[in-house]
C-alpha cells in the first residue's frame, strides 16, 4: 500500500500534487440510497478555501468539486464516488527560487532522497493541498452520519488556550469569526496574534479540538484498531499535526485511578468522561472529544539558510502566499477526517452486529 | 477486519484472552533466513512479565512463547510463524464477583452491548495480557531490524517528569531498575511513589518515552499512511494509552516557525530535531522520538458502586493483583509495537524503492 | 502480504509446515453469539484425513484440533478464534532421499530459489497438509451460514467422467463411498480405478463439482470482488487446482446469446441458470455451481530423473505414502473453500446493505 | 472493500458508471522514476475501443484518457496516477425501453436487488466500459514491466477452435486482423462466422489464451495468494468471464502423474511445461499460460420475454449498438489484468526479497 487510502468498508483514496492539472479521489464503500447535498460538500471544501479571510492564505484557488460518478438523481447508487478539484491557478513561478534548494522542515529532502526526485514547484504530494480531497470525502460521510455531530474548533494558538470545557461552548459561534474559536473574546485576541506574527513574516503553531456527539454504543473493532487508534492515526496524517490526545489525555498520567475511573450512571452513561467516549477501543455513547497539536508552518517569509542539492550552503528567502497560522483553516479537515473513521466504523458495527 | 491484525507487508495477527486456553498469534511476512535467537524472544516477553518486582502485579504466568512453524534451523524460512503462550494460571474464580456487573472504565460495558454478551472472566479479550503476543512479534521484528536502536523508557510517573533531554540519558540504566527509567535517582522517586500508591489500593498514570535511532533515511509511504500516524495508531492500540505525540508535540505549538524549523547541516542531517526524525511522514535518518500518556489503570483495590447488567446500583470491591502503575511493564509493549511499525515500513520501502 | 489469509471482514489467517510442531490458523471476524458444535469441526477434519480408506494415502495422522480462543460456554465471542492442530506422525526420515534433490512438478525448486532455502523435510509450508487449517476454519464458516448449503462431490477421474447434471444426483449419497461420488456405480468404477492407478505407482487427476443452495440474493461486491471470481481464487488456491468453471463454463463459449441467456419466471428466479447463480459478480438467488479441475498428484512411487541444487543430473526414487488420487480427500477443502468465501461475502453484505 | 481495487501494493481503484460524466481511476503504488510513454498507453486504450471494426460494437467513443498526477517531466513520481476517460456519448435515450425491466444475463436485476434501484440508463456500474481504466491502468503496469512480454489473443469462436500450441503461433499478428486471432486463416473464418451471427442480432461466446514471457523466478505469495489463484481471480472479473484454466488445467485431469509432471533440464528449466510456468503458486521462469472462457453478450438484438420492476411479464427489444462477440476487444483487458497481476507480485517480491 502505497498509503494513498484511508478506510476498510468506507474508504478514500486520493490522488494529486499541489500544482498538477487536478487532486480529487474515489470514496469506496458509501452505502446506496443516501441522498446527496452536493452544496454542502462544496460548502465544507470552502471552510478550507485560501482567500476566506485576512489571517490564512491568499492564495487565489476555487477550488470547486466535480462529482464524476456513484450519484444518481440525487442518491449515492453504492458505486465508488470518483471526484476531481482542478487546479486553476498553479503558478508553479512561484516555487521556482526552491527548485534546487531543500526548504528546512518541509518534505523536500526526504521526497528527494525516498523517490530519486520531486516535484520542485512546490509541495507537490506532500502539500496540504491534498487535504482538499479529504474535505470532499468528509463532507460526503457527513451525510451518511447524519445523526452524529462533529464539532471541530480552534482552542489553542501559541500560548493563548482557551480552557473553558467544551460543555460551556457554543459550537454556533465557530464560523463566526475567522479563527473558528468559539468564544468570541478569545477569537479575537488569537486573531489579532496571528495577524501580528504575519507582519513578522513568522508562523506560529496552535491546537484543535473535537468534540463528537451522539455516537451509537459499539464503534470500534478491538485490539488494533481501537476506535480512538484509528482517529489518532487519521489525525497525525494531516499535515503539520504533532500530537493526539483524547480524553483525559496527557492531563490523565498525574490522576490517581480512584480519581481518573468514570462512575456509572444505571442508564448505563457515566457521571464523568475522562475516558472521552471510548472504553477498550469501544465507542461507549458518551461524547467523544480530543485534541490535535499543530506545528507552526514551516514556510516563514524571512532569509534562511539551508543546503542545495549538491549539500552546498545556501541562503534562501521564503515568499509566495502561505498561512501564517494553519488551524482556522485545518478545522474542516480535523472534522473531515473525524467522519470518515466514524463511517468506517460504522459499516464495520453493522458488518458484525448481532 | 475485526481489527486483530497490525501491519501491511510484516503483518501481526493475534489471538487470545485473559482467561482462554492459550493466547499467541502468526506473523506473516518476515523475511526468510534471518537467524532468530529465541532466547531473545523470551527475554523480552520476561520484561513484560507479571510478578517481576515489588511494584507490579503479583499474578504468576510463566508466559512461556512456543513457537509452531515458520523457524527451520535456527533461521526464519519466509513463512508465517505461528507461536502460542499458554495460560497456565487463569484463576477465573478471582473474578467472579464481577461476572455480573460493570466496571467503571473497563470494556466490560461495551463489550456486553457489542458482543451481546462477554467473556465475565476477567477482561477476556480486552485485558492487558493480549500484548504478550505482540512482545513476542516485536522481539522478532527487533532481530530483523538488527540495525536499529529501539530504547523506550519511563519518562513520567504521577507529576514527577524527567525533564532532562533523552540526550542526557543513559539507556544501560533502563533495566537497573523496576521502574525502567533510566535515570537512577528519579527511578527511586518514582518506585517509592507507586508503592506509596500501591498501599492506598490505588493506581496512577504515567508517560513512556521512546527514542528511535540509526533510522535509514525513506521510511514511511505518504499520505495517509505516514510514518508517524502508523507509530501514533501503533502505540493507542495499547491498552490504557490516552495521547501521543513526536517531536516537539504539544509544546511545539507554542513556537514560531523560524524558531521551530530545523536548519539542516551540509549532510542533510539537522542542527535541531524538532521534527523528531520524520518530515512529511517519511523518516528523514535523524533520531525518531515520542512520548505516550498511559492513565492510572482502572482497577483499584478499593470499594466502589457502580450497575449490574439490570442496569441496578450495586457496590462492589476491587480485588485480584494488578499492576498499581502500568508504565513499567508497558515498556518492552512500547518498543514491540515500534519495532512492528518499523519492520512493515523496511519492507514497504523495498517494494517501492528507486 | 505475504499471502497466509483469506477473506476481508471473515478472515482466516493460517500458519504451519508439513513437518513443522503444528499448524494451525487464526478466524477473525466471526460474528459473536453463534453456538459453535466442534464436534462438528472435528468431524470436517476426519473427512479430510489421511488413512480414511484403502484409495488415499495411509499416513498416520489423528488432526485433531484444538481451540485455543474465541468461544465461551459454547459460544462464539466475535473475538479472533485461534487454533492448532499438532503434528504427531512427522517421519521427516521419509523425505531424507529428497533433501538435495528437486522433485519434478513440485515446489521444491521455486521454494529454494525465492526463500533461499528450503524446508527439505518434505513440502513443508507448500503441502497440502496446510488445507488441515482451511477445512478447521471452513468448518465454523458453514455453522455461520447454517442456512446455505455447500455439498461439493467428485465428477471425475482421470476420464472417468459423471454426466448427469447435478439436479439428477442425491447429494446424501457422497459420504456413502470412498471416492465421494454420489452416482453409487460411477463410484465403484472411479475407485476400481484408482486402486489400479495406486498399483502402478502412479496417480491421475480429476474434477469436483460444488454446488451451493439457498444462497441469499446480493452477495457479491463489483467490480474486482465479484462473488464468483473469489470463489475462483479459493478454489485456485487449493494445491494441484489447474483450472475453475461456473455456470455454463468453458462449454458456454459455444453457445449464442439467445441460448444462453437465462429468461426470468416472474418471481425473480430464472428458468434455466446457465449464469450459476452469479450475475455481474452479484449472486441472484438460484443455485451456484461450479467445477475445480486438480492435476494427477507429482509425487509417483516410481524412479524418475531429476537434478540436485548443484544442477546435476540425478535419479529418485519415489517413496512415502502419498494420494494415487487427491480429489476424495480434496472435497471438503473445495466445501470449506466455498463457506469461508461466502461468510465473507455475507459479512460484507451487511455492510453494504440499504 | 466495496471491491473496486485490484492488487496491494501495485493498487487499482476505479469508478465510474457507463453513463457518467466520466470514468477513471487511480493508481497508487506505482514505483517513481519510470519512463512513461502516454501514446503507448492510449495505443492500449484504442485497442479496446469501440468503432475500430465491422466486427464490433460501432457505438462512438473517444475514449481518450486524461493523467491528472503522479507524473512529472515524463516519469512517475511515486505519487497516486489519478487518471480519467470523459464520456462525451451517453446517448441515454437508447436505454430509455430498459428502465422498468430486467434485461435477461444481465446485472439489472440483482442491482435493483442489493443496491435498492439502479442506474437505469444502461449497465451502470455493471457495464464492461468499466474496463477501459483496467486497461489505462495494464498499460501503465506493462510499462513498469518491461522485460516481460505478455501476448492474449483468441485462441476460440463459437465452436471454431485454434488448436495449435502457442509456441508454434506469429503473435506479431495478432494486430493484423480484427478478431485478433494470429492464425490468419482461422482469423478470416472466425470473422465471418461472426458477422453472420451479427446479422443474425445473435451473439457468441469466445476464449482468449494469454502467454506471458520472460517472468522471473519467485513471483507469488503462497499459500492464499498464490500467483495462479490471483490471475485466475483477475480473470474472472472480467465482464462476461465463465472460466479460466492454466497450463494443463481441465485437460490435465485425464493424465498420470508419470506423464505429467514436468522434468528438470539441468538449468532448472523443465522439458515439458504442463505446469504452466507456475509451481505451488511461484513463478517458476517458464512461459505462463492461461485460457479465459467468456459466455455470449447477453444482449441480443431480438424480441424477448422478461420481467419488469412489479414483476410482471413483459416482451422487450433488443436495442443499440452492442458487439456480436467480446472476445476481440477483451484481448487487451486480459493483458491488462495479467499486467496488474504481474505488477503487483513483482513489488511484493522485492519486499520480500532474500
Amino acid at each position: 500500500m502505497a498509503g494513498n487510502s484511508f478506510g476498510q468498508l468506507f474508504k478514500l483514496t486520493t490522488f494529486g500534487e499541489s500544482h498538477g492539472k487536478a487532486l480529487g479521489g474515489i470514496i469506496d464503500g458509501c452505502p446506496s440510497g443516501i441522498t446527496l447535498d452536493l452544496d454542502k460538500v462544496q460548502e465544507e471544501l470552502n471552510r478550507r478555501k485560501p482567500g476566506q479571510s485576512a489571517i490564512v492564505t491568499q492564495r487565489k484557488e476555487p477550488d470547486t468539486v466535480e462529482i464524476y460518478s456513484g450519484v444518481f438523481e440525487g442518491k449515492t447508487t453504492g458505486t465508488p464516488i470518483g471526484f476531481a478539484i482542478h487546479n486553476t491557478n498553479q503558478k508553479s513561478k512561484d516555487y521556482s527560487h526552491i527548485k534546487d534548494s531543500y526548504r528546512p522542515s518541509h518534505a523536500d529532502y526526504v521526497y528527494d532522497k525516498k523517490y530519486g526526485f520531486r516535484d520542485y514547484r512546490g509541495g507537490g504530494r506532500s502539500s496540504a493541498r491534498e487535504t482538499a480531497s479529504r474535505v470532499v470525502a468528509g463532507a460526503i460521510a457527513k451525510q451518511f452520519l447524519s445523526e452524529i455531530q462533529i464539532n471541530a474548533f480552534v482552542s489553542q494558538v501559541g500560548e493563548m488556550k482557551l480552557d473553558k470545557p467544551y460543555q460551556e461552548l457554543d459550537f454556533s459561534l465557530i464560523e463566526s469569526n475567522a479563527v473558528r474559536c468559539p468564544d468570541t473574546e478569545m477569537a479575537q485576541k488569537m486573531e489579532d496574534y496571528i495577524k501580528s506574527i504575519k507582519k513578522e513574516g513568522d508562523t506560529i503553531g496552535g491546537v484543535i479540538t473535537c468534540v463528537i456527539q451522539n455516537v451509537p454504543i459499539g464503534l470500534g473493532e478491538p485490539v488494533f484498531d481501537k476506535l480512538h487508534a484509528k482517529l489518532g492515526e487519521a489525525m497525525l496524517s494531516i499535515n503539520a499535526v504533532k500530537g493526539f490526545e483524547y480524553g483525559s489525555g496527557f492531563a490523565g498520567v498525574a490522576m490517581k485511578g480512584s480519581q481518573h475511573n468514570d462512575a456509572f450512571n444505571t442508564d448505563g452513561t457515566t457521571k464523568t468522561n475522562r475516558s472521552g467516549g471510548v472504553q477498550g477501543g469501544i465507542s461507549n455513547g458518551m461524547d467523544i472529544y480530543f485534541s490535535v497539536a499543530f506545528k507552526p508552518v514551516a514556510t516563514v517569509l524571512q532569509s534562511y539558510d539551508t543546503i542545495n542539492k549538491e549539500g552546498e550552503k545556501v541562503t534562501a528567502q521564503g515568499k509566495g502566499r502561505h498561512d501564517p497560522c494553519v488551524v482556522p483553516r485545518a478545522v474542516p479537515i480535523v472534522e473531515a477526517m473525524a467522519a470518515l473513521v466514524l463511517a468506517d466504523y460504522s459499516l464495520l458495527a453493522r458488518a458484525n452486529k448481532i
